[in-house]
């Protein structure tokens, strides 16, 4: 029987810091302000949105919508990119991606100004979390795995953490996030041989694949701490983690549930990030 | 008995390949240039002027000075990156430092057009190097690691490779050629517990810790390829590695020399920049 590692707790606890937060700024005079830019009306966009705006709304953080048609020129959505950039009342920008195929996404999303990139979308925040440099902010659920550690007091000081999956999403930048806690950080992947025994290896299993149960109870061993990273939907079309839960669950120490694990502290790791913004304005 | 991966001997094979590559590009038209920016005359800096400047010859490649006084302002500085940046005829950059310290180092450093910055001096190379993206070139001491692996037919596909160190030179780039290259990869430190345990779990070895000798025969186990980054000097003033050479040498399975190894590279692999640099003119 291992301890849950709950992402909807660790989310109250920070919303709660959040709110203070907020509440001091606007104190100050200052509204801590998301600015939403969304081009057409993708139903996964929407449903992203409807939950940031309403966790923003509740910890005290405004928001304005620059939405676009579908058909938007490039040069429309660089000239609003352009208006959030020098907009001093904006602090933080979500822009819903993928963009339609006529836009040079990468162009749109390095666009940004790095210090309103709240969702690490331009090269120069992952410039940052490579570099430890104070440029931008790290992936949302990057991040989120690493409050759930502090939530529960987990330190990383001198721990071996074994990471599955090198993307740039999670893999690689929560890599670096570790390794600037002092973790030693192995990082495996689709080519990683003997998986079982390294993953074994590790006091913190940090489980980003992409793939619904591939590490089940013969990739780990007692006294380990699980977080699991993954959103997937099992065959029954019910949300399911990349741990096969009901075999790992038993033997662990502790462990991320799926959901109510990473998943549920993402948005609320995204509005810290404008409320931080809207802080460095003074 | 192991084998000594000879840096002197991939580097000699490596020179080859830029010298026809510069070849070409010269009857295209294009001829290689290296733009060389010092401020004042610091030994260490002509030193390692002299050497690029002589493999820049026996090359192919050209050279153009831009000297400063010591005491340059951060304008004129700027002015003279701007002027390179510019400038079609010149293909690569080097900038010495540490700069005098009335200068912005860092705003100096990142006003180099990414594209011509064959050391990986901008955040921006370093973004690629983390991305996998093409921007900029990886510093040169890193990819000499990775040119003595491919020199020897030494594969990193799904090997087990250690890296010692996590510096923003080394420790980090590295890592993330290695991954590219499909190796799974354990970033230790100084803060790493039972090092010797994590060495020798390695089946390539990277020792780029900063500190002379280190790594004996404690770390290491039969099979093993050792690659050793460090550049030190011991009691008796003569250069070392951060490996115990003596001790390590007889179990390992390949081994670096100090010198003669991976320092042997570094020139062949800022010159091969320039050439890769001046081809993409095309």
């Amino acid at each position: 029987m291992s301890e849950i590692l709950s992402g909807k707790d660790a989310a109250r606890a920070m919303n709660e810091r959040i709110k203070d937060d907020a509440r001091r700024l606007r104190k100050e005079g200052i509204i801590p302000t998301l600015g939403i830019i969304r081009v057409g009306e993708n139903e996964s966009d929407l449903s992203y949105e409807r939950g940031a705006v309403k966790r923003a709304e509740a910890l005290g953080v405004e928001y304005k919508k620059y939405i676009l048609p579908e058909d938007v020129s490039q040069n429309e959505l660089l000239e609003v990119i352009d208006e959030v950039n020098n907009d001093d009342k904006i602090h933080g920008v979500l822009l819903f991606r993928p963009l339609p195929s006529h836009i040079d996404s990468a162009a749109a999303e390095n666009a940004l100004d790095p210090k309103k990139d709240v969702d690490c979308m331009t090269d120069m925040s992952l410039c940052g979390v490579f570099t430890g440099k104070d440029i931008g902010y790290p992936p949302c659920t990057a991040e989120a795995c690493m409050k759930i550690l502090e939530h529960y007091d987990i330190s990383c000081e001198g721990k071996n953490v074994v990471v599955i999956g090198r993307s740039l999403v999670i893999g690689k930048p929560v890599s670096m996030m570790l390794l600037k806690k002092n973790a030693t950080v192995t990082i495996c992947h689709t080519r990683t041989k003997d998986m079982k025994t390294i993953a074994k290896s590790a006091d913190i299993l940090i489980v980003a694949a992409g793939r619904a149960g591939i590490i089940n109870k013969d990739y780990v061993r007692e006294g380990q701490i699980v977080i699991d990273v993954g959103i997937n939907t099992d065959s029954d079309g019910k949300l399911c983690g990349d741990v096969d839960y009901t075999s790992v669950e038993p033997i662990v120490s502790a462990i991320t549930p799926v959901p109510g694990g990473v998943g549920s502290m993402t948005t609320s790791v995204l509005i810290s990030h404008i409320v931080q913004a809207a802080g460095k304005k003074n």
